[in-house]
């Protein structure tokens, strides 16, 4: 479809680009501007495929803004060489970020492997490293979003399972460009969601709000299972008014992982978005 | 094969039904008895199989035990005519248990649904539940161990996601007949398992501990990933040691779910059982 719908501005709503993967990224960053929304999350494969200079560039001619960038991470190996490559890594991922102008950068901390099943020190593995970064992250005017995935990635993704574990370690940190990010995809199901939340916000670590809902039943890849709002069990009007009442002001990520919504047209699945956005999380912020 | 195994005792091992529910009952009991076994978990899909008092005399005659009954609960629904319902049905179990001489029951609480999101009023239904059929189970000598599910379950089948929301759930009862059950596929990722662990033996209400592995990918249904112990990526001898410090000194039931597992003839599938049994959690009771 060619017409852009025309709409009022929709405050706040960013659309996360892997929402829209399989739309080319020109596309996918005009369809967003035709929508009028403001913002785009970006993948560290937009900037391989483009270019850092080029993508910065087109994000700029299409009036957009880049609201978070996706991701770092991935500091759980013991071996002393792998640690160091993946130091390096996100430090070009920071200058990124940095160079996006995207206030914060999204880190998937990593998981365990069969080998070594020591949760308890890949998870202090991870401190130790997100507090090496810091600094570098500080310098750099970025600040990094730890994120909490949920607990059926904890083997193979990220040892991060819990708000209040990430606060743990953004606050043992000593800096405040450690912060995390509250994606309902990955913390809905936790009992100690609003005091956790809660805590983000005095903490002053309350970085970046996704949206997306829970689909049941579960895709053959897990990860894709992440729908559109309204489609699944997660409650946005409630965990919206406790990022709300944390004071979080900040961009609102649509980031949708599923196999419908890419066949879709990036025209329309925006537009569906929009919709449930202005439905379940645009009332209560 | 007809040829039993024969072993010495392995202390404490007892091997839950659903491991081998492809094999009729009679089977299995057989095959926990010729290895050496003390004790078994049965279901109440048994029960309505084979007949209460039937059942008993069968394990009774395989010189067996019941470790557990699996399972009651299902206390989420906001409706008072299917809230009476379950609780009748949770009665009928406790007397079921009972009548097996069964030590707890399972209580797998039950989940919410598309048309009622609201998973802090369904946990708020739990507790209540729970503290009505406490002094029915007391009576009845029976404990109900809350199991807290895995939060991929949250949404479909158990709002209790952690060991210390159970805790909290048992303890609000006043009642001593209400604890939980420790099962690593549920909780082998929680960043608290530790203290949640020692909190448990600390309030007198760690009642059960059930081991399978968590196996990667995700079977279609993801319950049935349940695998062998040593087959994927939970830390056995570390949770077991947890399990220990709090002062458990009951049966540690196998309960696996897995396709691979059900096609395998019952004596060589309890075989594989004990080995990895021996091998990874029996070093450490």
């Amino acid at each position: 479809m060619n017409t852009p719908h025309t709409s009022q501005a929709t405050p706040r709503l960013s659309i996360n680009r892997w929402t829209c993967r399989s739309t080319p990224i020109q596309d996918f960053l005009e369809a967003t501007a035709a929508h009028d929304l403001e913002a785009v999350g970006l993948w560290r494969q937009d900037v391989e495929e483009v270019g850092l200079d080029a993508l910065r560039r087109r994000v700029d001619d299409a009036g957009l803004r880049v609201s978070s960038l996706c991701r770092g991470g991935f500091l759980t190996a013991a071996d002393e060489t792998a640690r160091a490559a993946s130091l390096d890594d996100n430090r070009r991922a920071i200058d990124e970020a940095a160079a996006l102008g995207a206030p914060t950068l999204v880190m998937v901390v990593g998981g365990i492997t069969p080998e070594d099943k020591d949760i308890v020190a890949a998870r202090a593995r991870v401190a130790e490293s997100i507090a090496t970064l810091a600094p570098y992250a500080e310098q750099a005017g970025v600040t990094l979003s730890l994120e909490p995935m949920h607990p059926m990635f904890a083997a193979d993704r990220a040892v991060l399972s819990t708000l209040d574990q990430a606060l743990d370690i953004a606050e043992s940190t000593g800096s405040d460009a450690v912060g995390v990010i509250v994606d309902t995809y990955h913390v809905w199901w936790d009992p100690a969601l609003e005091a956790s939340i809660a805590r983000a916000g005095e903490s002053g670590r309350l970085f970046s709000y996704q949206v997306c809902d829970w689909n049941l039943p579960l895709a053959a890849n897990p990860l894709f299972s992440r729908g559109y709002m309204g489609d699944g069990f997660i409650d946005f009007p409630s965990i919206t008014r406790m990022v709300k009442a944390a004071g979080y002001t900040g961009d609102i990520e649509v980031e949708i992982f599923h196999e419908d919504v890419w066949a879709t047209p990036a025209h329309e699945a925006i537009g569906i978005v929009k919709d449930r956005y202005e439905e379940l999380v645009l009332p209560e912020v």
